[in-house]
């Protein structure tokens, strides 16, 4: 029997997705279950709710808490945090270039290095230059990729994610969701979602 | 060194208030943590949120994967799980009664029974004939009780607590408090607020 598969659905602009990124692989290695990352974007869905920006930003109380939350999170794993200004920032070519990634070999290394350079190191990743870095970081031509990832073909690849997530009933991310369907939301659900990935219960 | 103390901020028609209360007592037992009953309500704070009812409601997706997420984390604790009908109950009379009970002996058992009746059997904690019943049940006088929890003493004591928790930022139930003012939200953080309140951090 081949190795379950659990959906690690994410928007890069999401705070809990940068702990559960960094969690993720390591975890699932040692559950025998295989991750697919899968990048979509956020703001459509929040925009159905009513919201123009991130929750955290319209609730302040508990955008407050959140972050304090992630900082303690943070700490816990040993893994730096600082809080990106300004936030949420803008995602698309950061998922769409994580699209191009993933097809290819680096792509969940990428969406890895990406999250750390935002809430680790506080950089923008809504700018191209950020991105770029990153991409030569690892030894990736950043030119080619971000051409294909300004793509028609690319562009509709995240719509079509987008819309999937939407099918799906995900609302917020990080979310996982098993081959029967069965769905998680948060960071704090990883590992959950793993057993479920693996058991089927 | 006296043992610390955490305040356990709840509301009785709060969904996720049902696992933590079942959980606080034999955790904090271990862990060497006295919890301070704090019930409260959480109407007023939705609705300086421009929410009417539970989020749970007003944002479809999310309350669906909420009661399957409760459903789930019942099944893995072993205790009973049925979803109320109606959702969310008034819980204003109930959050009176164990206002009387936490300063007698029975406050604690009477929250957790409380709990238990609501999401465990699916009974009616808005109804007065629901609490009375508990209360018969935990050999505590139903009549005078009910008496006390009408009176101007502690309508006005549920007022502060209330008010308190908004003071101190509090958003969502369950929530912990530690004495140094460090805020988890969540049942999913109630073994981290424990530890904090143990160690200071």
């Amino acid at each position: 029997m081949s190795d379950p598969v659990l959906d690690f659905w994410f928007d890069f602009a999401s705070t809990y997705s940068y702990p559960a990124a960094l969690r993720i692989r390591p975890l699932a290695r040692k559950s025998g279950v295989v991750i697919r990352f899968r990048p979509f974007l956020l703001g459509p869905i929040f925009k159905a709710y009513g919201w123009q920006t991130s929750p955290f930003n319209v609730y302040e109380t508990k955008g407050r808490n959140m972050w304090r939350d992630l900082e303690r999170i943070c700490t816990d794993l040993s893994v730096p945090f600082r809080r990106p200004e300004p936030f949420p920032q803008n995602s698309v070519l950061a998922a769409r270039v994580a699209l191009v990634g993933l097809v290819e070999t680096w792509g969940a290394d990428f969406c890895e290095t990406l999250f750390r350079a935002q809430f680790g190191e506080g950089r923008r990743i809504d700018e191209q230059a950020t991105i770029a870095d990153v991409l030569a970081g690892m030894k990736v031509s950043a030119a080619s990729v971000l051409t294909t990832a300004q793509s028609d073909a690319i562009k509709s690849e995240l719509r079509r994610q987008t819309e999937e997530a939407q099918r799906l009933g995900i609302f917020g991310a990080p979310s996982f969701m098993t081959a029967d369907g069965e769905l998680f939301w948060g960071n704090d659900r990883l590992e959950r979602a793993l057993r479920w990935a693996r058991q089927g219960q």
